[in-house]
């Protein structure tokens, strides 16, 4: 079967995925031609569905945009209980260990999960759950912020397959898990 | 003046430099070709001196190898009073402040710097004084060490302008401060 778990995010050169009080505008800051949504799209046809935790759920809702998704959205959190109407068939609420989670998503036949999220994603990473990560690096030094990373008592071995630079400024790596 | 300040150093995916231990195997874990230095001599040769901190001369010195710089190296320590007879002519001492570093260094002809180890590279990162940066991500989430970045109360611009693959692993970003 190909169950797959990827991420693809940006974060700063210091390795933070949003500043202090939370915010990702800087992550727009730099200049990109309008037509390029660096991999977005492809990237997006290539899985089943989204996996995000609720801090992140509530930053995309935030946003002053139409929902965002075409592919199925699953939000962990202990303290939602129903999703809004304006969310319904879009926003379905899970909770549980990452493998409870996994099983519940493969069960309904999601193989290839967007993994989307700091804490999300740093729990995934902490069972070693992550295969693919495509980082784009914002090339600024931020000072302070979320991390992408948190503490790990194990290390994890990737391969970096691919590297683009886009509008003379900003890096996406590749990372494919060597297991 | 052509003067730049520079750094090139390895750092894991998740941004550490050394291990929790102090510890860089994990730098080497990697199969890299031998004949392949992902282009260190090439930086070297286009410096003229370098400027570290006791504790990464102390960790080249615990190498099993001949002293490993051609240029000249100071040291920056408020410890050290003395270099021992092995490093006369090698390494001199330095303390003060990082403009007084450079001045002093600017005065002996010194224009293009190499700056390395985590806390010299922090502490003229803290005070905007580093112009570019060759960063070598060795695809390993370690999980836990010292970080290559440090908080800081400013952002600071750079630009990615190269990124090269090695070893089907290896991945190096090569970014440059936008003034």
């Amino acid at each position: 079967m190909a169950y797959k778990n990827k991420v693809f995010i940006a974060c700063s050169l210091d390795g933070f995925i949003a500043d202090k009080d939370g915010k990702v505008d800087w992550l727009h800051s730099l200049p990109v031609p309008e037509n390029e949504d660096m991999g977005y799209k492809k990237f997006m046809s290539e899985i089943d569905a989204l996996v995000m935790g609720r801090v992140t759920f509530e930053t995309v809702c935030s946003f002053d945009v139409p929902w965002p998704y075409e592919k199925p959205v699953f939000v962990l959190s202990n303290s939602l209980t129903k999703v809004s109407d304006e969310h319904k068939g879009k926003v379905q609420l899970l909770k549980g260990s990452c493998s409870e989670i996994l099983h519940s998503l493969h069960a309904k036949g999601h193989q290839r999960l967007y993994i989307d999220g700091g804490k999300t994603i740093q729990r995934f990473l902490k069972e070693d759950l992550i295969d693919e990560m495509i980082l784009t690096t914002i090339p600024i030094v931020l000072g302070d912020g979320f991390p992408l990373f948190s503490p790990m008592n194990q290390k994890l071995e990737f391969a970096c397959t691919k590297s683009r630079i886009y509008a003379e400024a900003i890096v996406q790596n590749h990372f494919i898990r060597k297991r």
